[in-house]
């Protein structure tokens, strides 16, 4: 391809949108993949169908030539060079750009954002920050409107999985962050996690965004975890606070700080409560109180979903919601797990009949509290997940026993295994 | 104007956007003010200024008149009629929408959605649900391509700032309800938000843009919390339980459940620790495993702030990054509330030298912890927010206090107040 073909405007060619993928590794694989299956649904959605047009590896395939056959290009590589002057050259070539790079956004970002205004394309980057948590898109989009105060963020998943570690378990920094390795939490070299540097490129990117001002990785101080003590875990307990590594953006006086280090957080700070590799931001403006966002740090598919999105929201503004796609039927018989909350008369037997219902309906019991009170007592149980018409038949019939002092009282209990830390 | 005028295209008029608005209560009075105050911020990054081009108010103002004026239209009316009518006639004559409101959206989607994609126009509704919380951005757009199993919400502030104050207090049903009516969180007549009504518009909402499927409020069956007792939340606090109303929408098999409900929550759910009037939504999806958003419910510059953030993005793809438009002086000095711990010999007047160091400097202490351990002693405090510049000057010169048995330890401590219940 010559540079003049690549230099055409972005296009879709025949209902076709075409992607260029550099890099190759855990993320790139996973969206390539990605991308392929959700192909059919994006092209109900937009239009147009999404393919991946060519890829750069490191001992693969030409840049040029993949530039000259894309509409976009997802840069995957990392690092500031080559990936910069891929980046420019994309976004000179008339291309949307969407990345997953910190390292080159934290350092020569205002290039490339005004590379990207010069060209008047779409320059997108979500998951270079916070792992699938929106932070880029809600403080771009949905705040573009509110004047931003502060932004509070755990945005590096291995520290906090060795602080929640440390705490949880009383185990020290290095046992912490072995663990974390032999979990691939953390990488073989985990130094730019561990002293700071990975959550200031994020939060330079973050605070360029929340307050429109040029600020890059080198205006930001980090501190790391390293020298963080089982000791001061435990102290910090008993005065009620929990420790994190907080990237800080906020307004100060008419200036503005932005800067990472370990904290200890009151219990009921939102960020207090985010454990194991999770990410979160909180933004704080006055028209809004505060928001948070929370989820898992980056990996592979989870980058891979926030890369996606960019891609999707790069085809088309996302303004109009496509006519129904999917003809899916309603469901109103689910299953769910019961708490069951019986007045009774406290005689014999009366926990075996209700068992016995319960059975017949194949409704079964986790957990019972029985308490007397005189003549009656109290029956309270939560049963495992069953189909609602089959408990409610059970508790039918357990409503007509004559021991029975008042209606049956049945609330759902979600029960879903929610990753405890780690 | 004649409706020729009104059914031209949409176009910037000379570098003015023009906002046509819909209703002047409280949301729309704060809607107002707020774009006033903005519009300055919002002219830098969009090139356009915002300018409310007329307000229909109850006894005031012509719908005609205002839509030939406008480039967009703010329905903020509430109510299925008239607001059903003027948003279609709006999208009709190729005008953008943005909307706060439920009731026609959960009763009236379809028509609405049809005709908005029909004109090629953007119809926005995040302040239509969740309050604050950018569910509907963050479902539409970063989760375009990821396929969604299940969402649960809490989507209704009073239902939950009542339950919280039931678990807090102890105290029932009627008295919280009684509470949140007098604070504001509740209206005089609370039937649709206690009913669970109101979370059921938002899940229809929720559930049309997460599955891509036609779901309307009629296809929500909902219960409310009017029968919740004291017992049932002390009940299942021994069971680690706390009680929150729910919508649900999943994926069952082949089919769809939506649904509000009152429901227990384990404590490790990302919604059992939602209190007070928050709002927060939890979306699953396997690429991604959970993003959790929360924030405050509806208020009044909530509401305004997310029609704002919709506005916005009707005015212009939010994809290029604009130039930096502030410059901030960067701050190094911050205030900080501080952690110090000192391992010190166990004598006579270790206490109060610490102290008057610290008291030189305007450093004040907020609690201690002495502790004996043999010969040796450890000291540790928080102290109250003050400059890192003179709190570490203080540092310094305990440090070189002959008494001290090892180098001072530093930990800074985020010292908001979040909001406890209420």
């Amino acid at each position: 391809m010559t540079s003049d073909v690549a230099k055409q405007p972005v296009a879709a060619h025949e209902g076709l949108f075409r992607v260029g993928l550099l890099g190759h590794g855990t993320v790139g694989g996973a969206f390539h993949e990605l991308l392929d299956a959700r192909a059919p649904a994006i092209e109900a959605a937009t239009g147009m169908r999404p393919e991946i047009s060519g890829v750069l590896r490191r001992s693969e395939g030409d840049f040029d030539e993949i530039l000259g056959a894309s509409d976009l290009i997802v840069e995957l590589i990392g690092g500031t060079e080559p990936a910069r002057d891929y980046i420019l050259r994309a976004l000179a070539a008339g291309k949307h750009v969407v990345t997953a790079n910190k390292q080159v956004l934290s350092q020569f970002g205002e290039e490339i954002y005004a590379a990207a205004r010069a060209a008047g394309v779409q320059l997108r980057f979500e998951a270079a920050v916070g792992g699938v948590v929106p932070v880029i898109r809600v403080i771009h989009e949905t705040l573009a409107a509110a004047h931003i105060e502060k932004v509070h963020g755990i945005v590096n998943g291995t520290t906090n999985f060795i602080l929640s570690e440390m705490a949880r378990t009383g185990e020290t920094y290095s046992d912490a962050l072995r663990q974390a390795q032999e979990l691939g939490y953390a990488e073989a070299d985990p130094s730019e996690d561990v002293n700071g540097k990975d959550a200031a490129a994020k939060m330079a990117i973050i605070a360029r965004l929340a307050f429109n001002a040029g600020v890059a990785l080198d205006d930001v101080p980090y501190e790391g975890i390293e020298n963080i003590t089982v000791d001061d875990i435990a102290y910090a307990k008993e005065l009620g606070l929990s420790l994190k590594l907080v990237g800080t953006a906020e307004r100060v006086n008419d200036g503005l700080s932005v800067r990472v280090y370990p904290a200890f957080l009151y219990g009921a700070h939102p960020l207090a409560s985010v454990n194991g590799s999770f990410n979160a931001v909180t933004i704080e403006s006055p028209a809004i109180t505060e928001i948070t966002l929370s989820g898992p740090g980056a990996g592979g598919s989870q980058t891979a979903s926030a890369v996606l999105g960019d891609v999707i929201s790069a085809m088309i503004p996302p303004a109009a919601l496509p006519a129904p796609t999917e003809e899916i039927r309603l469901v109103t018989d689910v299953e769910s797990a019961f708490y069951l909350h019986l007045e009774v008369a406290d005689r014999p037997g009366v926990l075996a009949q209700v068992a016995e219902l319960l059975g017949l309906q194949g409704v079964s019991v986790k957990s019972v509290v029985q308490q007397g009170l005189g003549d009656n007592a109290r029956l309270v149980m939560v049963v495992h997940p069953v189909l609602e018409s089959k408990f409610m038949a059970a508790v039918d019939l357990i409503g007509r026993l004559d021991f029975l002092r008042s209606r049956p009282r049945v609330i759902r209990v979600i029960e879903e295994q929610f990753e405890e830390i780690p």
